[in-house]
């Protein structure tokens, strides 16, 4: 099969994924599933592993190189093993990252990010930058009549992540309420519809770009902002004393000391983004209760609300597909964020038909 | 004043209200106010008072006949007790229907609907069927800018009753669940458009009458039923098993026992409408693990969120308007159904301009 | 192996076991396991069984006579399928009734008795009134260091059913609420305990048994009554007004339409027991905001919980023990309430040893 | 009356209270009640009150000098206002630190730390360091029969501070999980007794000083750790992995980078302590998915939960009494953290005896 591998970690950034021939996966254990891989997105955490940050973790998983990144899949089931009842060949399922035991007790509460067993293609085993990908039956959801993998594979990752946190929001907000979200990237621009659909609120959306403040905007923000010095005071105008809720996608280059003074008194800083260092006053937590919490990768449950939530046309991805072959232009352009949302991967896509599109768009 | 006053009561309904000239009410205590009525709900509730229901109760709080109806109540701060600090004359306002202590231990809880020294204008007191009415600083919400009392009276009781079922229903529900409403009239249009908001789910809405199904589908209802004798299939058909949420608005005629037979494994009627007896084997609790509660009155915190809804353009009240001298008719119009969402009294209002527009309206 | 089957169903109850010797099950699938019996619980469902209460669907189970019942197991890890990673051969271990598949989404979410392919050993399958008995690996909690199996085994199921509906009522309550207890035989002395250990409520326990209240007493509860005529005057004297939380564990005899009328407004009914049929008018839910909703079986997680606080000292098992030998006995003195608490068949133990500690249990 | 009045400002803490004769409080508004001071507890928040950490606080509410301090307090009504309805002369009662509006909307949310109208007896207005002190209605809670104000005062403040924290821990906590207390003074020994009545978890207990170490023990502590250089690993080992809540009293000295290191991931941090900065690495929270959250005094409603968990005798405070001419006594112990528990000034007790007492505890 075609694909895409790393051949060195490269905290400059300059070396390219070489796409060559190598063997298919193939089944070793009762439970595992062969993904034909329909598209696959591109994450920011795919940029650190080449920089080679999660280095010492993919070696003590056996990750060596060379290596296939790709952990926000959705495909068609090519290949079953012996113990798999709940999914055929032929049937399309986007994939929840982690391959968990289902027997842990974190995996009994569904906390599946946190299965004491879990393995995790794309970050220690080979992932979905290929046409074929092996994952196991408790990670496959069946994808609803109509959907297509293209359309929802980054939803797999980014796009629970931030249902999770947007989730989690929409239960303590009530109308009249402010929520204020810091980046409208591939992770924000998803958190902004979910709010909008499960919380009667009002929204402050943030971000430098021009463009991701269009997008912002399209969706249905409240109030879009660039987040510039004068932050703090517009959201005090606008909210009359700070926002309910802050989901902060940034997490460094200091908005992680922005995001909480933000809040109002018995406010909730939900931290998805990460990088920086945040000091903040026990005085400051305590007369004013305010709560921080982080929230990481959603669950399997999760993904699966997310799924539906998509097929009833309420949150859809904004993505810009790159053929399997162009991944190394897709990288340099999520790089230099020349698109907004997300980033695809579509292995069986002709590379020069894309690269046309690109251009066009590139264009207007 | 003018105001619409009750002689006598008349299980058959054939009592008209009389409009008449009376002395308005004045301050006696610290925390009343008075407000100059702009609107008021006509309420199914005012129907029972009519028949005397509700004789024994009204007695023993000291409401002699002839009786000023009237508790969906929004309009203008008259004039003011010497202890009133949080309005001022002139200030439009909603008032939650009942005048709370702010003492008890229900009311430190926020349940103002179970204040233990509570008043109840429109049901104990003289209400608001008139050109003033007189309540107390604790029960007043000020208008947002650009709102009117004519625009949202009855959100005062149909709306936040509405309010509490739909919110207390949107906490439990996930995307990919079906929410049920049984009744879209004067509170089930309201909890529609709370669910799409507050909740990501989908809604069925049922009604017998035509009017109320067309409105339920321009509210966004993703199906529409009449509930015939086959609602039980049609549900599960739709909804693979059953509604995770059931609300019912009827809770007689037979509907009390269809609701809980709508619902899915754990899931959760609330019970808004009353007149019927359920019965229910324990079997049918226990094996399917579902919930049965009832939902009153909503709280003044949801009244203040309803309006921020309301503000924000996301919550409408569907009504119809009379002048307060056709009180009589809308009682009528009422009594068969003749309009759709609630009907409101405006004692400002030409009688003459507005029996017109209803003969037009039924023209059409 | 010996085992204890049946080989009618008797609607009079006065069919005998028949103890004898039958080949002991055997690893099938990669995921299954042999647990030597160490204590198996006796439950009133087995009663229902025997009656033929549930003949249609262990009939539909494949479940044909002669069958081998009991789904309260606790013992000794046998054997292993291929697939097993979590438990080893000699491990102590206790198990949650139903085999679950941890594929479906009720399983996903934790929802164990939800399960859409489970499996019932003791109620569809074979089960553990017998030296051994078949289950799989995500049934299985390996128990704490100094935890016999003989100790625990009805907490499998007795156990989680009523700490899965005294948890519920926990969150609920605050300190002054107080929380009733309908019943006190093998689960109601377990809500008991759990509720001290977890709400900083007041108790009252209600028994018609004199050994009950004794035992209910002992275990802490604030006041004990005999559930005579005028127990819903005694409750609102003593709560002033009615219990937070009723917890019914008969659900049956008229004891289904005591139970929410000992509520006070804006309280909760738990519902375990079950045979009765709840008539409340709508008018008593709605206009006092009381919630009525069944509860199972609980969930392996509650399990866990549970056998953490057994292991803490917290909350035991009050039982009284049988030889497999003796089992038509144990059944014939839990038919006459002979014994307070939970009743266990040991396979293991000596048949006459248990007859004279009865006997002298009896004298006493 | 006699009153403890302080004259001047003074970080080094060398000033005294002077005893002296004042003019007794006046009722001036409808709402207002004189409370004849049964005890009064010492707050840390009065040492730094004298020390002139809250000067500019204080001058903004008109505070001057002379000044009364004393926010812990507990006696019995002697006159009311015109308005009053919930109280009587004679009554016995204690105080919510806050006179509250009951009109804004965090009071109608049950907020009382937040009413945006709030007056602060102790803070702001003259405390009850002395024999008379005034207050409002809605700050009142009557005492239950039998229970004496000098037995409760500090539950007013310390004790529901400490209520507040444990009860939100108490939510979060299953049992088999780990609470952890920092700080067992006056009010980590109420948090203490608090999880072991409304929580089934299991707590250690962490201070550097004997005594309070002592005390966590005989209030049933599981452990009990001094805090020293290996306390993270020790708790680690103790509990496999982290605490699933820490509740930080201290708050400085190093401690509030200690606590959140003590979590288990999904772990939550209580922060009721103050005077360090919290620095935590994004990534920690995200990764391991743990919230910080600050916690101030508690509502009225949890002061009411607080003195039924009292009255049943389940939560008790422990306390050292000093008569309110020894009240320079009582401040110079409290600083050198001479007794355990909290300090209690009593206005109508002989100084001789209570200091021959003192004298005899500390030869013990």
């Amino acid at each position: 099969m075609k694909a895409a591998r790393l051949y060195e970690y490269d905290p400059a950034m300059n070396v390219r994924l070489k796409i060559e021939d190598v063997p298919a996966p193939t089944i070793d254990r009762p439970d595992e599933v062969i993904v034909k891989v329909g598209a696959a997105g591109l994450c920011r955490t795919d940029l650190h592993i080449i920089e080679g940050v999660w280095r010492d973790i993919m070696d003590s998983h056996g990750a060596l190189l060379p290596y296939i990144m790709g952990h926000e899949n959705a495909g068609w089931v090519e290949d079953v093993g012996s113990g798999v009842t709940s999914v055929k060949p032929g049937e399309a399922v986007i994939c929840h990252p982690l391959r968990t035991c289902g027997i842990c007790l974190n995996c009994r509460h569904g906390h599946d990010m946190h299965c004491q067993n879990n393995l995790f293609p794309g970050l220690g085993l080979d992932g979905g930058f290929a046409e074929y990908f092996k994952t196991s039956e408790r990670s496959l959801i069946k994808l609803n009549t109509g959907i297509t993998p293209l359309s929802v594979a980054p939803m797999a990752d980014a796009g629970i992540t931030a249902y999770r946190a947007a989730k989690r929001a929409a239960k303590l907000l009530d109308p009249g309420d402010w929520a204020l979200i810091l980046g409208v990237g591939g992770l924000g621009h998803i958190a902004l519809q979910v709010l909008n659909e499960m919380a009667g609120c009002r929204t402050i959306a943030v971000d430098r770009e021009p463009g991701a403040q269009v997008l912002a905007k399209e969706l249905g923000a409240d109030k879009v902002l660039s987040g510039g010095p004068d932050l703090i005071e517009e959201v005090r105008q606008i909210t009359g004393g700070g926002a309910r809720v802050v989901i902060d996608f940034v997490g460094e280059l200091g908005v992680e000391n922005l995001c909480w003074k933000l809040l109002k008194n018995g406010g909730d800083l939900i931290m998805v983004g990460y990088g920086g260092t945040i000091e903040i006053p026990t005085l400051e937590l305590v007369a004013r209760e305010i709560r921080i919490g982080g929230s990481l990768v959603g669950d399997y449950t999760e993904l699966v609300e997310l799924m539906e939530l998509n097929a009833d046309g309420k949150v859809k991805m904004h993505q810009t597909e790159f053929a399997l072959e162009d991944i190394n232009t897709a990288i340099d352009d999520f790089k230099n964020r020349r698109f907004t949302g997300r980033g695809v991967i579509v292995p069986g896509a002709p590379s020069t038909r894309r690269a046309e599109e690109r251009t066009a768009e590139a264009v207007k």
